[in-house]
C-alpha cells in the first residue's frame, strides 16, 4: 500500500458512523486491489479444502500457490505477497512446513493468516495450532468453538469437532482476550462475523446459513483474507472484514439461484468473479460493535 | 437408537412384503435421523474423494471430520459417532492410522465402515484391505471386482483397477460367503446393489449409471452408509440399504436435469440437502432378494 | 494401435493443407478411440488437481487410477495404458513413486505424460522435474514459463509460480530445443497451445481465457493428453494436438452457458461427456505454424 492509499482504506470511527458507504466502499478497494495486484497466495492446507480454496482465490483475482514442502519454501515463500496457514487434516509431518513457512513469512514482512481448524478436537491438534499462534500471524480465523478453544488452551471436551458448537457472540470477549495475549487479529465466523484486534470490534453481517452445508468454506474464506491482507498489511481488521464481507455477498447473490449447497458453491465462486462496484456497495454490511 | 425405534426399523420379510412402503419408510426414518443426530463421521479417505464425501454428508445432514494422524485418534475417534474408512490412494504410512481407529471405533462401540477402493489392484493393496477386513467393520461396500477380490484373498489379475468389471449380481455368493467368514454385512454396489449379512440379501434398485462417470461416487455412498449406520447400529443391513437408495433417489432427481456427470454431482448433492419425504417414498426401491 | 488405423491418424502436412477437415477429423478419431478402449490411465498428481483430473478422464471415456505408493507401482503400472505425472504439491517423498511409475511405464513400453507444474519455483522443484525429463516422458504439458524453466535448467527468478507470466510464442524455440535435447513432444499451454517434437510445430486454437482461472485446468488436460497418446503412442504430437484441442472445444461449448469459472468447470465435463462428432468438427482449430 502505498502512503496515499492507506488515507482512503483508514478512516475514523466516527467517519464510519457519517458514512454509512464507508465500509462498503472499503470493502470493494480491498477486492479492487486484490484484482489489480493479483497477489501469489501460498497455501498450506488440508486436502478436503485445497480444490475450493485455490478457485476461491483465482476468482476473486489472486494467484494460488498450494507448496507446503519444506524444501522450497526458503526459495518460494518470500516470492508470496501472503500466506495461509490451515490445520485441517494435520499430521506431524506437515507441521515442520507450516512453522517454516509462518517463520519466512515473518522474515520477509508478509503476512500470514492461520485457520485453526477443529483446535478443539484433541491435544495434539491444540499444540500445534498454539505452536503456530505463538509464530505471530497477522489474523487469526475460526468459528467460535475453535476461537475459544484457543483462548482456553485447553482441549475443549465438548468439541465435535470441525462444526461450530458456539455461538460466535458468545466468543466475541475470548476474541478480545486472545488478540490482546497473541497480537494477532481475531476473527470469528458465524451468523455475524467478529474482527477484533483487541480493542475495536467489526462486526460483517454478510454470508448465508447454508455456507455451513460447503466443506472448507471457511478454509477458503480464510484464505481470500490472507489475500486481502496481503495488498493491505497495515490495516488487518479492514481487510479481514473486507475479505469476510465480500466473500458474504458473494455467496448472498448465489443464494438467489441456488437450489442446496453445491449449486451456492458453484454460485459463489462464480460470483465472487463477476462481482461489481454497485452490488457490492449495496450488499456490504459492516459495522462496529 | 431406543428401544421403541427399532420396532419401527425392522420388520419382518413377511412385512415388507405386505406394505409396499416397508422399506421406503425405513429408508426415509434413517435419512431423518440422520438429520436430526447430526452424527460425527470420522473419514480417513484417499485425497480424491475427500471434498465429494464431506459434501456428501454435510448436505445430507450429518458433520464430516477428516482426521487421520495416529496422534489424534486415539482421542478423536470415540468422539465420533461413526467411521469410514477408504482405501483409495493408500500408502504404508495411512494404514497405521486406518487400522488404529478402526480399532478405538471397535473399543467405542462404535459402527465403522470399510470402502476396499481397487481391492485386487496389487498385492499390497488388497493385503491391506484384508487387514483392515479382520478388524470387523459394520459394513463393506465396493464394487463387484472388489467384492470378489476381498473374497477371493488373492490379486486378482484382471483388475482393471477401480472400475467395476464384474457385474456386482456375479459376486453375490461371493459377498455372502464373505459376510459369514467375516461377519461384516457386505454391500456390492451396481446397477443393483445387494447388501447382504451372509443370509438375508437386500436390493436396492435406485441410482443412475451415469454415476459411474463421477470420481468418487462409490466412495461418497460409503460415507453416507457410515452416517446411516451410525444413527442406527444394531440394524447395519437395513441402514446400509437405506443409505444406498437415499443416495440413488437423490441421482435419479439430479438426472432429471443433468447436462454429463459434473453438473449431476452438482444436483445430486443439492438434492440429498432438499429430500422430501413424498420423493423419498415415491422413489424408493428396495426389496429382498 | 493396429496398423490400418495410423493411416488415418497421420497424413503428410501436405495433406493436412488440402483438407481442412485433417486435423479436426483426427482430434475426433483419437477421442472416440478413448471412448471405445476406456484406456486406464495411472496418475500421480498434486491433491489439488485429483478431483477434476480423475472428473475429466471419466467424462472422455478414459478411466482413472489416482495410485501413488511404490509398494504397488511395479505391479500395478504395467496394467495402465498410461500414466501422468504431475509436480504440483511435490514433497520428497512423492518423488521416489514418480520416478518408478516413469520407469516401469518405459519398461512396459507404455507412454507417460508430464506435468512439471510451476518448475521455475524453487531449485528443488526444477531438479525434481529435470529429473523426471531424464527418464523421458512422451509428452511435457506446461506454460511457457515452465517449459523455459525446464529448457533454461536454472531457477527463472520472475516466476511467479503456477500462473505463467510468459507468452506461449516466447517459449516455443525453447521448446523445440527442449524436445531436440530430451527426446520428448512439448506442449505449450496458453492462448494459442504450441506442440512440438522439436522439428515440427502444431497449433492449437482452442480454448477460453478463463480456463486460466480454474485451477489444475492445465493438470486436468495433461492427464486428457496421457489417454490421448495412450491409445495412440506412436503419434505422440497428433494425440497432444487432440486432447488439448478436444478439452478446448468443451471449454468453448460450456463458455456459451458459463456465469464464472465454476460453472464453466461444470460445463467443460459435461461437455466433454456429451461432445459429437459433428460439433468436434466444426470447432476445432489446429495447424502447422
Amino acid at each position: 500500500m502505498e502512503e496515499d492509499k492507506s488515507s482512503n482504506t483508514i478512516e475514523p470511527q466516527k467517519e464510519a458512523q457519517r458514512n454509512p458507504l464507508h465500509w462498503p466502499k472499503q470493502a470493494w478497494t480491498h477486492f479492487e486491489l486484490v484484482r489489480q495486484k493479483s497477489p501469489l497466495i501460498q497455501c498450506i492446507t488440508n486436502f478436503v479444502s485445497m480444490d475450493f480454496m485455490a478457485n476461491t482465490l483465482l476468482s476473486s483475482g489472486a494467484s494460488p500457490a498450494m507448496i507446503h514442502s519444506v524444501e522450497e519454501i526458503p526459495e518460494f515463500t518470500p516470492k508470496a505477497l501472503g500466506v495461509c496457514i490451515n490445520a485441517g487434516t494435520l499430521t506431524p509431518d506437515w507441521l515442520p512446513g507450516m512453522k517454516l513457512a509462518a517463520q519466512v513469512a515473518n522474515q520477509s514482512k508478509k503476512p500470514w493468516v492461520l485457520d485453526p481448524v477443529a483446535a478443539g478436537g484433541s491435544n495434539f491438534r491444540l499444540k500445534a495450532c498454539l505452536e503456530l499462534l505463538a509464530l505471530k500471524p497477522s489474523v487469526v480465523r475460526g468459528n467460535g468453538s475453535e476461537i475459544l478453544a484457543l483462548f482456553k488452551g485447553c482441549v475443549n471436551s465438548n468439541s465435535k469437532g470441525v462444526d461450530s458448537v458456539h455461538g460466535s457472540s458468545d466468543a466475541v470477549e475470548a476474541a478480545k482476550s486472545l488478540a490482546q495475549q497473541s497480537g494477532s487479529v481475531i476473527a470469528i465466523s458465524g451468523a455475524v462475523d467478529y474482527i477484533t484486534d483487541g480493542d475495536r470490534v467489526v462486526c460483517v453481517h454478510n454470508g448465508v446459513p447454508m455456507l455451513q452445508k460447503i466443506t472448507a468454506s471457511g478454509c477458503s474464506v480464510t484464505a481470500l483474507i490472507a489475500a486481502f491482507v496481503a495488498v493491505d498489511p497495515s490495516h488487518a481488521v479492514e481487510a479481514t472484514a473486507s475479505a469476510l464481507a465480500i466473500f458474504g455477498v458473494a455467496s448472498e447473490i448465489g443464494m438467489d439461484m441456488a437450489r442446496g449447497p453445491a449449486s451456492l458453491r458453484t454460485l459463489l465462486i462464480d460470483s465472487l468473479y463477476g462481482l461489481d462496484e454497485a452490488t457490492a456497495l449495496g450488499q456490504v454490511r459492516i459495522n462496529h460493535l
